[in-house]
């Protein structure tokens, strides 16, 4: 903040101060566009998708209503049906709308689920409904656990990747409690590990219960564009809902997630207020095009745009090569890692996902015996890495710890401008920084 | 649909065909920044809230955390700040964040009230808590429904502006069933008529039986910039919460809507996870600065450098001159049509804000006595006017029945660009479209 005048005043700046401020702006922020930036999912800077994004802002309208959006809407409908297609549903059948990230969409899955099985819900409150659960691995987002938390679900947690056996087990315990069994999570592309659930048994168990089953792909969906990796998904078109950000695995520029649900009518059923002002019955046009009454929020942001121009710019094949570079990257990484002297894989075998998690061992504690000093240095080791990356500027990278796993890297890539001198790099950072 | 493919396919486009696209889009797209576009409370194009989206979507960053937006997530904590000072609690201390549109900040306020009031509910489930009660009126925002739905509050609806009397009789009677009253919302500036409910006299009801006090002004807020308008609001810092959305009133490119909350600590309590992966507690600076964990997002977009850019472009009393301008010119159209033959106001009074609502009657049905055949086909002409003016793409403006009345139009007016003549010429449009 010093030599940076963030203050907002009375008076109007001159042109030539704004201009400055932008320069500003954009000279203390951290470039995630650069192809050494692998901190978040979400990286890079597609040029179509980020023209796409000056001509939505510049257009500055509303997705609630055909009236005001007719492009918009035309686009965000088809290209749902679109992703409905790849997902495997049959004609590309169901709904969907795009919203502002993952979290909202998986809470979208559990408020339309909630719905479904309990439409009084919406009208009388909490009084309606008997204790409903839902079951997800500790490994899927939090954003799952805080839906619960808003829309007053209990929640019930499995250990690590999804075993069928359990899932089943935790599922008879919580009838014999008394509770409803309701929704089931499965995630595509965990965030830390980028695990993915084995969707088809946990399908055979929600259709057993009578069960929603989500499938949170908000980071593993974009493996659906690949012929080579989709089958990690394998099983998602017996899903009731799924949840797919093109703002991470395929580049869009943030925000753009959709959550998409087999059966139609849901979104509406479950959302609609019937808002006289906005959802007019007797408009001239068709009013099923209107958009809004299906939606939690009012006004809703054109995310559509830039999706659709980039997906025209680079067709189905493009993504696909977008997303086989970026696994191939991570193989290259995993391959140049798992043996070298320093380093220790966090999980066992090829990651599954781009996620490569592992710890670096600094020469000073390569010898050291496993024990309580170990992993309390250990845990020192990459925030301090970071921190010195950080500093001087080159390549960012996210640690984190996971249970009782004290803190590792955890390298993604969803950038297409990495390459594997970009890892090379990296590899070399992350060795000289610390003895 | 005609002449315009919008087909995704498997190979890519050219670029030439990717500018026809862009131009198509724009070419059949709703100019929503032209001076007679009246259809939404969000209209108008600020160049330099323009340039700052752009600039927005080039640094292609994510809010959640400060590493990643540090620049940004400092010009959020200081404009909020100026936000809460301009409410008017003390040092503009308290708490905020901004959201993806009014609804989602009304959906914040309700969240937050519950777990003030239920904290246990966040772990516990719709078990912890007994029956809760929201009040608002039936000419509220049908966001703050559309909240009760989802948080499974029970909701009691005031007819018209609220009368302080009728609400403290719903707070008693709710009691008396056994009801826990929780929760008030006060709309400043409805939808549709832009009246203001009296937030003095239901902050001195909200304190007598200790419940929360919601001020919506998703579209009154911005007059809290006017010295002239800003006593339309008075009683606003007695609030717990405040939504109050830039991309209304003031101008600011769609998305940009912020809840602001009086206490510290709640945002965080009610929505935290504290999801290791992101928020590690060991990063290298002040991890307080990171607003992830407020949120009921996980990924956040930046929408506030466009708008702090704006202010520090025009000032505060640039704001304050734009409001000031459009609530003039709503003034010259209601003095213009109240005595005007063939207009009825549907209600009494100069607007308190920029909506000003009328009937049309065409000559032909204005010597029609008062009863059923007069009401229909009076609820039949705004539509077929609205219609006319779409078809001739000359102008904009919406319509809608209420309770009993028949459709009339609501105008509103909130770009600066718009002047007396684009009045005159609505008015023009209105009266030769139909006989």
């Amino acid at each position: 903040m010093e030599g940076f005048n963030l203050e907002l005043s009375e008076q109007p700046e001159s042109l030539e101060q704004i201009l400055v401020d932008c320069r500003d702006t954009l000279k203390y922020g951290v470039r995630t566009g650069h192809p050494r930036f692998f901190n978040q999912l979400s990286t890079g800077l597609d040029i179509v998708g980020l023209a796409g994004e000056w001509l939505t802002s510049t257009a500055n309208t509303n997705m609630f209503t055909y009236e005001i959006a007719p492009v918009f809407v035309l686009m965000e409908q088809l290209t749902l049906k679109k992703m409905r297609e790849i997902i495997g549903w049959p004609d590309g059948e169901g709904d969907g709308i795009f919203s502002p990230g993952g979290a909202i969409s998986n809470m979208y899955s559990v408020m339309i689920a909630r719905y479904k099985f309990f439409p009084e819900v919406k009208t009388k409150g909490m009084a309606a409904a008997p204790r409903l659960v839902l079951f997800t691995s500790e490994h899927s987002h939090y954003s799952i656990k805080k839906a619960c938390a808003a829309l007053v679900l209990h929640s019930y947690c499995l250990e690590g990747r999804v075993i069928p056996a359990d899932l089943e087990a935790k599922v008879i315990e919580a009838k014999q409690k008394g509770y409803i069994p309701m929704f089931v999570n499965a995630t595509a592309g965990t965030t830390v590990y980028g695990a993915f659930d084995p969707i088809n048994e946990m399908a055979d168990i929600c259709e057993k219960y009578n069960m929603w089953l989500h499938v949170d792909g908000a980071w593993g969906g974009g493996l659906l564009m690949s012929r080579k990796h989709r089958h990690k998904l394998n099983g998602v078109e017996r899903a009731d809902s799924v949840t797919w950000n093109p703002h991470k695995m395929m580049g869009v520029p943030l925000q753009c997630s959709a959550i998409l649900v087999r059966e139609k009518g849901l979104l509406q059923g479950c959302n609609s207020m019937c808002a006289g002002y906005l959802f007019q019955q007797d408009k001239q046009y068709d009013v099923t095009y209107d958009t809004g009454d299906k939606a939690i929020q009012c006004g809703r942001h054109v995310d559509i745009f830039k999706f659709w121009l980039m997906w025209k710019a680079k067709g189905t094949v493009g993504f696909e090569q977008h997303i086989d570079k970026c696994l191939d990257l991570s193989t290259y990484l995993y391959n140049k890692i798992k043996n070298r002297e320093g380093y220790e894989m966090v999980f066992n075998g090829e990651p599954q996902h781009t996620n490569v998690c592992f710890w670096y061992l600094p020469p000073s504690l390569r010898d050291l015996p496993d024990g309580e000093e170990r992993r309390e240095r250990l845990h020192k080791v990459s925030p301090k890495i970071k921190a010195m990356m950080m500093e001087s500027g080159t390549t960012m990278v996210g640690y984190q710890p996971q249970g009782d796993k004290v803190n590792f890297f955890r390298m993604v890539i969803s950038n297409p401008a990495a390459t594997r001198s970009d890892i090379d790099f990296l590899i070399e950072e992350i060795e000289q920084d610390l003895n």
